[in-house]
C-alpha cells in the first residue's frame, strides 16, 4: 500500500523541530513501510499460539534499534523476552531510559474488524490495524525518533536506555523479574513511558497516574461431563447459574464492591492533587464516541473520580456451556469468568486479589469444584509534576502541538511502571498521544498518521533538550 | 473400520424373533456400514453452517427407507425437510407412524472428544460419534427392522409410515408447519416415538411422558464497541455484569424460580401417577456415572420429582468479553445468554416464555438495549399406559430383553411430541433404547451395538404384532 501524505504539515519557527520536521518528510515513505511491517506481526503475548510471532516481534524491534545506532539485545526472561537497547557516552551525563512494549491484546471478536487486523489499512489519515496505537504506534514513533536525533545531533551529551518489554498485556511477569535482575543496567535519570495519551487532537498532556491491576479467572464446575438439559434438568446445580450468582454478588446492593476489605487501603487524593487532576466528563461526549448507554460510577464519586482515582471490578470475560448459532439445551460441567480489578493507591495487587478470590470461593456452594487463578498484577502509581522531567515533556509538547500542556490521570495501568521507577531511581514521566476513540483493546483499533508525525517530533524536542 | 461383532448374541425360542435374529447377524456388516455412513453426515441443524449436510442426511434417509421397500419423498418445509415415507396395503387395516428425527446436537467443546464427532469409532462395543445415540442410532435400527420385517413377512396386513424431521434439536418450527398441513397423510392409529431410552442396560422400559421446552435468548448491550477496562473503568456499566446480575435473579432466595406467574399452569399428577412413576434417584450413581458433585432439586421436591414432574431454568449458554487464553481486559458492547424451560403439564410455551422474557427485561437498567430473542417451544405430552399400542411395545420388549417392561417419565422433550399425537389422532408410545450415560448433547455421544440389535429386534417385535 503506498503511503498517505498528510496534508501541508506545519513547518516550525524553532531550528531543532524544523529539522526534525524535514527529516521526517524527507523519510515518510520509509516510516510508514516500517511501521506497517511492524504492524504486521501479530504478536498477541496472551494467546501462546502466537509465541513465534511474539519472538518475531523482539527480533524486529532489536533490528530497528540497531540500525538506529543503538547496542541491542534480547534479555531472555521467564516469558518473554525484553529488547534492551542502549547508546552511552559518558557516566556523568544524564541517562534517559525509554519503556514500550511490542506485544498487543488479542483480536477477538475478529468478525467485527473491517479489515484484517495484522493487515494495516488506511483509511482518512488513521491506520487500522491491532496494535496502531496501543504500543507500536507509540514504540515505533519514539524508536523512529532516535534514530532521526543519532542523525540530527551534533554532539551527544546523554546516556540513552531503551527497555521494550513483550508481555505488557499479558502480566509483565518475565519482564518484572528481568527488570529486578538486571537493575543496575537500567539505572536512569529520566523514565519515559511512552504508552499514554492526549485527552483530544492537537491538546497536549503528561499522565501523572496510573491505576494499578491484578486479574484472575474463576472456573466452577460440577459433573465431568456436559449434561443434557432435559434429562438431568431439575436435579443438578448448572454452573452458569452458580456463577451468575457468585459474580452478582461482588457488588452490593447501592453498587459497591461488596468484597470485605477491598477498600480499606484506598487514599484519598490530597486537595492540591484534586485541585490539579478535577476534571468534569462529557457524558453525551462519551455517548456520541462509544454509544455508550448506561453509566455507573462507583456511587457517592462522579464519573471522573470513578474512572481515576477509584478502584473498579470488573467481569473481562465470562463463558459456560453453548453460545454460537442456534441453541444446544446442555447444562455445562464447566462456567468460567475472567475478573480484573482497576487500583489506586495505596492498594496492594497481591493482597486484593486474595481478599477477591476468598470472598468469590464462598459465594459458591461448598460441593462444586471452584478454582480462583490469579493471573497478573502491577502496582498503581503517581509521578510528580513538579519533576524536571516533566517539565521537559510539557515544554516539547507544547512546542510540537502549540497549546499549553494539560496534567492527567489514566485509568489504565501499565503495570510495570512503578518496578521501574523504583529499580532505575528515575523520575517518571507518562507520555503519549493516544487518544480515548482510537479503540485499543477493542476491534478496529486505530491510529492517526499525523499523531505518528507529532509524537515523533515531541520525542525529538525532548531528546534535544535533555542534551541541550 | 471393519465391524465388530458381538460375542454370542442371545437365540430365541419364538420363531418370529429367531427370524429377526438371523436376519440381523447375516447381514451385521452391511448394517453397521450404513450405520456409519449415516453417522458420518455432520447434520447440526442448529449451525446454519451445516445447512447442506443437515439436506444430505435427509437424502440419505429418504434413499435408505426407499430402498427398503417403502415410497420415500422429502416434504420441504420453511426450515429442513421432513422425510415422509409409507407403506400402505388397506385402508381398514391398522396404521403405524414412526417418528425420528435426522438432525443432531452441535459438537463443541470439540477439543474434549476423543475421536473427531462424525469419525465413527468403535471403542468396547460402543459406537461414538454425535448423534450415535441421539438419534441417528435409533432411527436407523428402526429403518432397518422395517427393511427386515418387509422381507421376512409372508402378508402385510398393516399400514406403515415414517416421519423423519431435521429439526428437532433446533425447535421443529418447520416440521410442525407441515404436520399440520398434511394432517391427513399422517393419520394414524399408532404413533411410535422412537427417541426415549431404557432405564439400565437390559432393563425395559416405555415412556409415558416428556416434559416441554421453552427456549430464548437474552442479548444486553451498552456501548457500540468494546472498550478498555483501564480507559473506562468506573464511568460504564459492563453488560456482563448487568448480565449475572439480571440472571440470578431468575431465581429466589429459597431455589425457587423467581418469575411471576411461572408455576401457575403446573399440574400436580393425580395419587395414581405418583404410584405409578414413584422412584428413588440413587445420587452415588449419578455421581458415578457424571462425577456430579452438587444436586439442586426444587426446594420442597425430591430428585426424581423435580426431574420429571416439576418445570425448570435453565441458562444453557453464556458469553461476554474475552474468554479464550490469557487475559484480555475489555468491557464488551455486548453479553448474551441462552435459557430454556423445561415445562410440565399443562403450562404452554409461548405463555411462559412470556412471563421469562419480561421479567428479565424488568432486572436490566432501562438505559440499556435488552433484547429477548424467542427460539422454539414444545408442549410437555403425557400417554396412557393402558393404550394397547403402549401394551403391545411393553410385551416386545420384554420378549426380546426377558425382563419385565418398566413405566418410564422423561425429563426431556420431543418438542413435536403432542402436535403429532394430536394431528394423527393416534394413541402415542414412546418408546428406545438410548441408556442416560450415551452422552447425547455433550462430547464423547456414544450408542452399544448390543443396544442397536435390541432395538432393531424389538421395533420387529412390534411390527409382527401389529400386523398378527
Amino acid at each position: 500500500m503506498p503511503p498517505t501524505s498528510l496534508k501541508a504539515p506545519t513547518t516550525s519557527s524553532n531550528p531543532t523541530l524544523r529539522k526534525l520536521e524535514e527529516w521526517y518528510d524527507k523519510h515518510e515513505k520509509e516510516i510508514q513501510d516500517d511501521f506497517f511491517s511492524f504492524l504486521k506481526i501479530p504478536s498477541i503475548s496472551a494467546d501462546p499460539a502466537y509465541k513465534q510471532d511474539v519472538l518475531s516481534a523482539a527480533n524486529w524491534v532489536r533490528d530497528y534499534l540497531q540500525k538506529s545506532g543503538m547496542k541491542a539485545e534480547l534479555w531472555e526472561t521467564s516469558h518473554y523476552p525484553v529488547v534492551f537497547a542502549s547508546k552511552m557516552v559518558a557516566a556523568d551525563r544524564p541517562t534517559i531510559l525509554f519503556y514500550h512494549h511490542y506485544d498487543v491484546q488479542p483480536v477477538d471478536p475478529l468478525e467485527l474488524w473491517k479489515a484484517p487486523p495484522f493487515e494495516p489499512t488506511i483509511r482518512g489519515k488513521e491506520v487500522y490495524a491491532r496494535g496502531a496505537a496501543d504500543n507500536k504506534g507509540q514504540c515505533f514513533y519514539a524508536m523512529a525518533a532516535l534514530r532521526a536525533f543519532f542523525e540530527l545531533c551534533d554532539a551527544l551529551r546523554l546516556n540513552i536506555k531503551v527497555f521494550v518489554e513483550g508481555e505488557e498485556e499479558s502480566g509483565s511477569r518475565g519482564s518484572v523479574e528481568i527488570a529486578k535482575k538486571r537493575a543496575k543496567e537500567l539505572k536512569a535519570d529520566h523514565l519515559l513511558i511512552v504508552d499514554l495519551g492526549i485527552p483530544a487532537p492537537g491538546i497536549p498532556a503528561i499522565t501523572l497516574g496510573l491505576r494499578g491491576i491484578t486479574t484472575m479467572e474463576v472456573t466452577v464446575r460440577n459433573s465431568n461431563v456436559d449434561l443434557h438439559s432435559g434429562g438431568h434438568g431439575g436435579t443438578v446445580l448448572n454452573p452458569n447459574r452458580a456463577l451468575v450468582n457468585a459474580l452478582s454478588k461482588l457488588w452490593d446492593a447501592s453498587g459497591k464492591i461488596a468484597v470485605p476489605g477491598f477498600y480499606d487501603a484506598v487514599k484519598m487524593p490530597t486537595k492540591e492533587e484534586q485541585k490539579i487532576f478535577n476534571q468534569s466528563f462529557d457524558e453525551t461526549e462519551l455517548s456520541k464516541n462509544f454509544g455508550i448507554r448506561a453509566f455507573k460510577p462507583e456511587p457517592g464519586f462522579s464519573l471522573w473520580e470513578s474512572n481515576f482515582l477509584r478502584p473498579t471490578m470488573e467481569i473481562n470475560g465470562i463463558s459456560g456451556g453453548y453460545a454460537g448459532e442456534g441453541f444446544k439445551t446442555v447444562i455445562p460441567s464447566v462456567a468460567k469468568a475472567k475478573i480484573s480489578c482497576r487500583l489506586v493507591p495505596d492498594q496492594d495487587p497481591d493482597t486484593i486479589a486474595a481478599l477477591v478470590a476468598k470472598y468469590l470461593k464462598d459465594q459458591f456452594p461448598s460441593e462444586l469444584e471452584v478454582q480462583v487463578t490469579l493471573d497478573h498484577g502491577g502496582n498503581p502509581h503517581r509521578s510528580s509534576p513538579s519533576a524536571p522531567i516533566a517539565q521537559i515533556c510539557a515544554g516539547a509538547y507544547e512546542e510540537v502541538l502549540g497549546k499549553p500542556c494539560q496534567k492527567l490521570l489514566c485509568g489504565g495501568s501499565v503495570p510495570i511502571t512503578s518496578l521501574l521507577a523504583e529499580v532505575t531511581g528515575a523520575e517518571v514521566a507518562m507520555i503519549g498521544v493516544a487518544l480515548d476513540t482510537d479503540d485499543f483493546h477493542a476491534p478496529n483499533e486505530h491510529f492517526g498518521l499525523d499523531r505518528l508525525r507529532q509524537g515523533f517530533l515531541t520525542i525529538g524536542r525532548i531528546l534535544a533538550k535533555v542534551n541541550a
